[in-house]
């Protein structure tokens, strides 16, 4: 069986001169506790201290669509894959069979962040000294199991193991937030927070919109029945989510489209949408509108705004009717930001109250557009690499392309944004191995010196996630 | 006179470790056969057991559109180089004359794929062992023109030369295939496949659409009169083509829309077409839903589907009026994916039996759209950098942009897709030392280990495009 | 303090071979005088032999909107930096405490080509040893104004100290060039020379056009009522520029839109415009008319013709209304150049008279359009990286994507863009040492021999910005 080889100096350069500089400048920060900002981890997880994880499959596979849609993209179903079935039905039980299909298709993810984190994931949280292989499959899934089975595996002890100092879960407008409660009541001594994610309640064309308002009446208090209740219910969910130790909100939108609606027009849209007859426009200019009013919001009570923009959910019907939403078959479309933003930043991009976060899957806005925005604007802050750029390459090019126009302070450090709790710390080490090499090849160019470099390094580990999100 | 120097590491990455380890991975794969799954060498060149190549200059400059746009664009008219006007009009005649042109302005070329490839080609393919300058031109002139006239030079000889294990051509709808039929006839041990490319019979705007048409139920043997014959014409073809040894059928469209029309409305464009009478939008339209007819026709009879997407054609009327097409003037446009290509994957894109191979000129799509395309639909498959992405550079941004997220087995390899079949052997070197290369590059990163590395690299000079290609 | 280090060797690969090549090729180069084909020095500066600078805050703060814009990114207001408000209201005068600012937030450009540009003009210009932060700010901004208050700190002196070989202004079409005048009559031995640019009278859109009209008429002897004699006039402004020594003309456009209006189209827009009631289409229109119209008085008169595109200019309204233009709030927009130059190009871009120098700020552009169309019309040129991207990626990431397909005898060399005369040679020089490892890591690939090598790095650096602009 071939090692898992995890040299002190993996991700690094292969030049001499600036691998040593970025090793330097990685044990700086290498032990600094994670900062979580923005991710999807269940807050289940803590609210229940004797939550156990199941079988290896259970983490580790079936919930991991960056791993699924791979093994799919090669002919392989879903239901083999275990992947629980929207109407119920029968798909594969025997976990050991699912996890020895992953085995014997390793190869598809050589050389992908997702084979590079679960490499390190193995090793570092399972202890597993191997390299995966259609051979050992069976050997390392009895080993993961054990440990699955310990106590240690616990989610609340994993938390404390991995030094996450905050962590930031992702939870629906009109959520009760019972596990936050949960946690807090617990006397745990960590910090989870809630973050206001409305989509569900703002995008009029998602499915189930309607009952998305009904609720929203029930957990708010407020009648909701029409845009002016609509607005005060949106504000009181914000307040209990402050209350509730929430320092940001998230939306999600197709586009970064911007505009200002009259209460009137906004009501409008509101009450079509009421009866169903609302069009993709009506939708494209409420969503437009509603970020406009997020910000406005945002400068009232302190929240930190994220958008995360431009991905076309659900390509695939098949997926979507048989397996439901987070199938993998998200496309990224191209982005634009400094037209659709405008309206928007004419109202309140030069308020120092606001903290405008910006995620996005086109990488082109980088240095066109979302750096020269950054760069100026005193509300923009440049979210790290989204999704599919969480990556060695995706980080360098975001550097590369970001970084002379914005600087590093204007941007939020890292986030994981992961369901995969225990890919956390694999995400982070990779994150500040890619910025200790980045800021290390400008030492060996002298365009910085050592100990800029080593506040850089810092910086982008630790200081500005926390500085951003007001951690 | 300057050597032509020809390092065995030349190409590979400058970093002591990343090229010790390139280079490794390079001899592994250097002397595989090639395989060329698209191109368009003339089948010409084999039905004639005793073709000749001509001049230096008729061989290696005039039909080489990447050489004499470059020249045009200092100034340097297509007369002067030779190249043949559509109304037979005068042009220069004098082979050395031209040489000595190209060869005084060979500074034009340093850096790119063409000067690369030449410098390759001279040096491997003719034996040329210094660098060609004003003023050593004609001396090398001499040295090629003799080897010419060997029997050596015989593109059969070359062929097995080359060690090529099968080169498929690229061919009109309405071709006979009676070159290849003479190959075939001939006895010689050689695979010459054809590829079935129907543009001109689908795109309506095309000129000359109409006789194409014609010729069609001409050689098809059936009356095309109607939408419903059109289309038992083209699977009449298809058949002939598969018969024929093809495995593959090629698509050049302007952009990547996909729609499906009712057979009333295919039928109504297909008459106003036939009139004469085809809109700009006709034109679209019905080009959008051929490609997704032909994704069903693929289904059925087992071809693999390629799609040339994002080239403005003749970009310069001067040009194609006084010489024709493919006269470098080709120019790319902003490519679109996500949103085109739903309506054919919606009805075929989950369909195992469906390969369809995307090319094109727009690299923002690599890691925006195409990547997570083919990441996740198991019918879609990454060509290789098109056209003026065949190069060290681009290929590299391919690797880097594509892999972490569609991983390799995402991807069809390499294809040359050449006229210029003396070149064949340098493209394919390039493209298997870009390749070692970059994969080294993941090894001294501790991304892959050397023994993974070695399938990496053998997958992607041979097998993936002998798999994806099915040949 | 910590010492400004300023190795031999900075900017370059750290490869150590790379690094080697890189530094001979720049040895060959970095005392070649320095061609300044396109710039925004005001000429004021040489036009008084007696002219000084002011404070360190004047000369490097206040004028230099990289250094402003970035500053109030992070929540400093530009009255806090002593930007000149249009209405005259106070702004901070104290140039210490602006300065002090400034210095305590240096960490905003590490990085940045802001940043090493004031490093190298620190050290280089101003002797400056030491690394700038807030502890040492007062006295290095003593030191610095000791040197201004030298007769050696006299533009004229720097001018001759600098190595300027030529410097183009950027000037108003309707521009009387007076100190353009005072410059030729003193006898100054330097060459100064104006560039024809017409946005005022082109752009209808651009506040105060309806002036700038009568502006035309005033100092053009024409008395502008119609098209016919705006084209008259403009034809008269050229005549003029090019007698007072200009080579080029510059146009910045919103896009590369362009087309031709018949004379009466043009002049309905013009009487439109006339009366204020032009509208946006009009404006686009008649912008890319005349775009066209000055490709055809360019290859009448001999001027080249400079196109710089993409820019949305003055987005932040609140600052364009208090401080005016050129705040640092001009914001990059996608660009198309494949079908909006071709109606310019169907007309003239095939004439070996005209030279169109093109610019823009979408990166994307380069390797999909713009180096195709450079690399086969006789006409085009590309511009070096502009604005945001005149840095150490920008330039490497130009190179990459444009050479392969263009060579390099398709673009423009050089030209530093800038307002802030001292940083003139640190730009020059960052190009240099870019440039020399760019080919330097051809040499060590093999692609190129040190030979041609040396060619391209001359090239780059001196004779292509020389040759393209007639110089």
């Amino acid at each position: 069986m071939a090692p898992l080889e995890r040299p002190a100096w993996r991700y690094f350069s292969s030049d001499p001169a600036q691998r040593r500089v970025a090793q330097d400048l990685y044990e700086t920060v290498a032990d600094l506790p994670l900062i979580c900002p923005h991710g999807h981890v269940d807050p289940r997880l803590f609210a229940d201290p004797d939550y156990t994880f199941g079988s290896p499959t259970e983490l580790l596979l079936i919930p991991d669509h960056y791993i699924f849609r791979m093994l799919y993209s090669q002919g392989i179903s879903l239901e083999e894959l275990g992947i629980p079935r929207s109407d119920g039905g029968p798909t594969e039980t025997d976990h050991r069979k699912i996890w020895q299909i992953f085995a014997d298709h390793i190869h598809l993810f050589w050389g992908t962040p997702t084979g590079v984190w679960l490499q390190d994931e193995l090793h570092d949280v399972f202890g597993v000294t191997e390299k995966l292989t259609g051979a050992n499959a069976q050997e390392i899934y009895d080993h993961i199991d054990v440990k699955l089975r310990s106590p240690e595996f616990n989610p609340r002890r994993m938390y404390e193991r991995f030094n996450i100092e905050v962590l930031c879960t992702t939870d629906a407008a009109t959520d009760t937030l019972t596990h936050h409660k949960a946690i807090q009541a617990s006397g745990w001594q960590a910090t989870i927070r809630p973050t206001f994610r409305p989509d569900a309640v703002v995008n009029v064309d998602m499915a189930g919109w309607g009952q998305a308002i009904d609720q929203l009446s029930a957990v708010s208090g407020v009648d909701v029945r029409d845009y002016r209740s609509y607005i005060r219910a949106l504000e009181e969910r914000r307040a209990f989510f402050r209350d509730m130790g929430a320092t940001a909100t998230d939306h999600a939108a197709f586009t970064a489209y911007t505009e200002i609606l009259s209460p009137t027009e906004a009501d409008a849209i509101f009450q079509r949408a009421r009866k169903g007859e609302a069009s993709a426009d009506d939708a494209r200019r409420f969503t437009g509108h509603m970020l406009t009013e997020m910000a406005r919001m945002s400068i009232e009570d302190g929240l930190v705004m994220q958008m995360h923009v431009g991905s076309f959910r659900n390509h695939i019907p098949d997926l979507f009717a048989r397996f439901g939403r987070d199938m993998g078959a998200d496309i990224p479309i191209s982005s634009e930001f400094t037209r659709n933003l405008k309206p928007l930043l004419d109202h309140y991009g030069t308020n120092r109250d606001l903290t405008l976060v910006l995620f996005n899957l086109d990488e082109t806005t980088y240095g066109r557009e979302l750096a020269p925005l950054a760069g100026v604007y005193p509300s923009l802050i440049l979210g790290p690499p989204w999704w599919f750029f969480d990556s060695l390459n995706g980080i360098r090019r975001f550097f590369d392309l970001v970084m002379e126009t914005a600087g590093i302070y204007n941007t939020a450090g890292f986030n994981d944004d992961t369901r995969a709790y225990p890919s956390i710390p694999a995400r982070h080490d990779l994150w500040r191995r890619a910025a200790s090499d980045w800021v290390a090849s400008l030492v060996t160019r002298a365009l910085v010196d050592e100990e800029d470099a080593r506040q850089m390094v810092r910086a982008l580990s630790y200081d500005l996630a926390k500085k951003t999100y007001k951690l």
